[in-house]
Formats: structure tokens, sequence, C-alpha cells
């Protein structure tokens, strides 16, 4: 691709003669001055890039996207859907990023972001901590998380944007409840974020307001998150579900992923569900569709949220002062057959 | 973020000032002027930005990347891959955009990405004809094909990195002609794309090899690509594989969702796998652990092949006479638990 210096050397004229010449200052140049450039920009096919106007406006169009990692189907879901909408209805790309919710690699393309001249990003992390998100906020980044809260009461200085966790949760144990179950379980990785409290925030909603027990049941993950090791975790947690001594018949699981893991190891153990025990995930994704049985989850509003980012940043984008709110979208059910009524000999 | 503009405004002078203290071409500017760009500078915290260097390179620290899907779980995984290896071995971030294998969309993006000043794209296309991103190539952007080949047998202008398909092809039909199937099957969405051919033509040479019945087994997906239409495409054909004339008693699956779907669709009509039918993928995704039963696959070097795509258009980027080149990589055989001998009955 020729450069304006490229154009520049054939002309045999300076840098600035031809940004003059492409941006129409040319009341005082010579004719042959003129001509030259001319002949020098279809000869190379020069194309004045963003990059110019780029260096006018401090900005590209282009917005940074985290993900904790593509290979999760949930997060594949919903980068495809910010991405077919930032460039369908603002002709914005996306530049994407993987940080295994490791915080120093969040900050090293936050502040890589801002010198690419890209002012808005969305986060998706969930860490409690978004210190390091304000820092580069407070140089003038726009910055959307999601499935977080804003930690600060007053002054909020980053919009928060989530499925309404809370509601997902209790709406997951009331449908086991529903269904009959009289002890349920929440199968969730050890390590406090804030969409795995809200979610084990209502189920535990839930499980009070129907008078039946409620246990939590926890698992560690490796200090690399790597969303194929969730839904390892799930099978390996089947054990403990097996033999827990308060004999749940229900499982919420904290994401698909951890489900499919679990009806894996659940079926390996020779239990049959939903006879023996019945599961429900969160997320929704596609490929819940064609596991053994196929799972019954609540579904996250995707696409909705997706877009609600999308637009916001270019809000913001536009209008700086915007007040940062917090955007909440309810989930809703989806139905498959992962769930009956609890075994008879209970 | 400040701009140019703003430390120009600020300090009373021309943005063309403001360049030469920027660019140490400061012989023949006055203190005072220097001193108030100076401190306009410290004042406003401006960065010149990378958008700066890339006006005069004509290049940004950036690659794109065109995928057909993010929803499809193997291309989330390449995706991975490839971003890992542009950032921590190149410093390089990817921009990324789905686009449905429609021609008009990787068009309208490799056409983008030149205005952005980025001048490395990786296609994960597939599609037969390349001519949209050939006259890309020729205004100046440097391209890989995953997947695909040359169509040119005598000076290709587009590198071409691909999985050895017919050895994947050819791989998966020998597993099952090794576990005794005397009649297998291959199936795939109808429509014709490079790796289709020669996963075809891979999975023909073995049955021909092994002078046993080979048969193809075809579904139309709808104009419009979606991953989740290949599972439901492998589903739905569950009937034509259990009602075939032929009765072939091992299936190989063009891709591991499809076979996925096809598991699904089997369990649904009471099948056994493997007992009464073997099923093979091709892929190797993580989430074949999960599927019931774990799926025996063709798996293929994500890793390595992202490696070599990165390292080839940064080569290529610093070296623009490097002459296009082919690579492909051998697939390995990854046995789980969806292939055993054909049922006796047989």
């Amino acid at each position: 691709m020729s450069t304006i210096n490229d154009v520049a050397k054939l002309a045999r004229v300076s840098i600035s003669t031809v940004s003059n010449v492409l941006n129409g200052r040319t009341d005082r140049m010579s004719k042959d001055t003129f001509a030259r450039v001319e002949k020098a920009v279809t000869e190379l096919g020069y194309q004045p890039n963003r990059a110019a106007r780029q260096l006018k406006t401090g900005e590209a169009a282009l917005i940074g996207l985290l993900v904790p990692s593509l290979t999760n189907p949930s997060y594949g879901a919903l980068a495809r859907e910010i991405e077919a909408e930032a460039w369908e209805s603002y002709g914005y790309r996306v530049v994407v990023s993987n940080t295994y919710r490791d915080p120093r690699n969040e900050r090293a393309f936050l502040d890589d972001m801002l010198t690419h001249g890209i002012r808005g990003v969305i986060i998706i992390s969930s860490l409690a901590d978004e210190s390091h998100i304000e820092e580069v906020v407070r140089k003038g980044l726009v910055a959307i998380s999601y499935d977080s809260q804003s930690q600060r009461a007053i002054q909020p200085v980053i919009d928060h944007v989530s499925s309404d966790n809370v509601a997902g949760g209790r709406m997951a144990a009331e449908y086991l409840i529903a269904n009959g179950h009289r002890c349920i379980a929440f199968l969730t990785p050890r390590g406090w974020t804030f969409s795995r409290a809200q979610k084990r925030e209502g189920f535990m909603l839930a499980v009070e307001a129907a008078g039946i027990r409620g246990v939590v049941i926890e698992g560690a993950l490796s200090s690399n998150y790597a969303d194929e090791e969730l839904a390892e975790l799930g099978m390996s947690l089947a054990g403990t579900v097996a033999e827990h001594p308060e004999r749940p018949t229900g499982i919420v699981a904290i994401n698909d992923i951890m489900a499919v893991g679990l009806l894996a190891g659940l079926r390996k153990r020779g239990m049959a569900i939903p006879a023996d025990v019945s599961v429900v995930g969160m997320d929704g994704i596609a490929l819940g569709t064609f596991v053994a049985p196929p799972l019954t989850s609540v579904r996250l509003a995707t696409r909705d949220m997706a877009k609600a980012m999308v637009d916001r940043i270019m809000l913001r984008l536009k209008r700086g002062e915007t007040t940062p709110s917090t955007f909440r979208f309810p989930p809703t059910m989806l139905v498959r057959e992962s769930v009956a009524g609890p075994p008879l000999r209970r």
C-alpha cells in the first residue's frame, strides 16, 4: 500500500504539500505542483486512509472487545453479535483479545487500545476489582463492563451491562422447585465474581422463599482461566453431586459449559438424567440442544445486550458527558429435556 | 484523549509546529514557541499515538481475521490461537469479523482493512472463488487463506495454510475400516468448498483402497451460513443414515459440529452409539469430550496452523517479495468412544 510519503517522493514535493492537496488547501499552490501531486496520487493508487482522519480526531473506527476466551461458546455468540451490530449499525470494526480473566492481560489490552486511537472498549470480565479499567477511563477510554456491576455508588465511570443474574439464579431454582424438588444444589467454580455471586444470591432467594434445602457445591479451577476447564470441573464434580450427604435431586450449574460437563460426569457414573437427577444450565448456548439429554437452561438476551453495549459506546463516544449507568436484561427460561420431578425413592 | 489539534490550540501554534517539536525539528523554532508546545503536551498528557506512525509507514499494528462464524467452536479455538500468537510474538492485535461465508461480507471487510491501515489479513473461508481476495491483494494487502488452496498453478498471490484434509478424510475412513466396517458413509452439507471436496476425496481413497462400500449422504444448508445449522443438519440427517438402503455401519462427518448433531439425532431414534452405528468427527473440539458418547475425531493441528499463519503474515509484511506458498499440516487421530466394530447382525 502506498503512503503519503510515496506520493510526496514521486511528486517531488513535501508531505505537507501532499496533505494540502488532499485537504483542498491549494490556493497558493502552483498549477504544476498541484498536477504533479494529482498524478502521483493516481499512479500510486493512494487512498488517504482513516489513519489521517484519526490523527485529527484522535479516534479510529474500531472498538475493542475483551473476552475471557473465545472458546467459551457463550462468549463466541456474544462476540458475534457485538461485531455484527458495530459494523452493520455504525461501520465500526472490532479488535478482540482473550484475557483468561487475567487483570494484567486486560490492562495491557486497554493501554494498547489508546495507542491505536481506539476509544471505546467492551470488557467481558466480571472481575471484582475494576480499578485497572477506571485508570484507563481517566485517560479518555469509554468502557462498558459486561456481567459486572459498579463498585461506586456515587459517580460511576464505567457503564455496566449484564443479564439480571439474580433473576437468572432464582428462575433456575424456581423451575426445579416447581417440578417438585425439595433439595437442590448450586454448582459453581470457587472464586468470587459478580455474576457468580448474583446467580448464587438468586438461587438462595428461591430456596428460602420455598422453604426447601439448598446446598452449594464448589470446585477449584486452576489459576489460568480456560473454558475447557469449566466443563472438566463440571464433570469432576459429578461425584460430589452423586455422593453428597444431602442428596440433592436437582442441580443448577453456573453456566451451560459446566452443566454439559456435569451431564457427561453423571452419565459416566451410570446416572440417568432427568430420572435420577435434574440439571439446569445458564446461558442457552446452541450446542445445549445436542447434548444428552438436551439441556434445560436460563437463556440470556445475548443479542439485546450486544446491541445495548454497542449503542451505548457510540452514544458516549459522541456525547462524552453522558453519565455512566447500569443496564440489566431479564433472562428467559429455555425448557428442553434435562429436568423432571425428583425420583420416587426420595 | 487529547489530539495534536488540542495541543496546537493550547500552545497557540499550528499543527505543523507541534509535529515539528514532536519529531525534533526545532532548529529554527523560537524558544518561546518550543516551551509553549512542550507545556501543552505535558498539560494535556498528549501521547503521539500509533496513528502518527501509521501515517508514515502506512501500517497499523493490527491484522484482520475473517471467520465464517465465531459460534463454531472450531473457529473460536483457531481465533483464540491466532490472537495469542499475534500479540505474544509480535505485539499485533486482531480485528475480527464474521462473514457467514458470504463473499460480499468478505470483500467489504478486506476493503475496510486497507482504509484502516491494516495490511495483513487471515481469511477463513474455503470459498472456491478467491478473485475478490486477489483483487485486494493487488492493492497491497498481504492475505493468508485458511482451509483453501490456490487456483493458480503459476504465480499464486495468496498464501494458503490448511490441515491436510485429504489425509484427514482418509484417516477417519481408515479408522472405521480398521474397526471392521464394510460399508461406511460420508456426511456433508451440499455445496462445494475446497475442504469439503478434499475430505471427501480422502474418504473415497480409503474406501477404494480397502475395496469396501462408501456412500455420500448430503443435506442442504440455507443460504445464510450459520453454524447452529450444521448441527441441526447433522441431526436431521440421522433419519437418512438410519434408513439408508446400503445400511452404512460407520459414519464420517465433515466436522465435529455436524457429528454432534448426528449423535443427538441417532439417540433420538433410539440408536445406540457405537453399538448400532459408529461416528467419527473432524476438528477435535474440546466439547467433543462431553457429548454422548465422547466423540472420536480427527484432530487438527490448530495451534501450529495459527502460528504458521501469523508468522507468515509478519514475514511477508516485512519482506513483501516472498513468494506465496501452500502449507499443509497433518491431522492426528483422537480416539474417544464413538467407534466400535459393526453390529453382529450385519
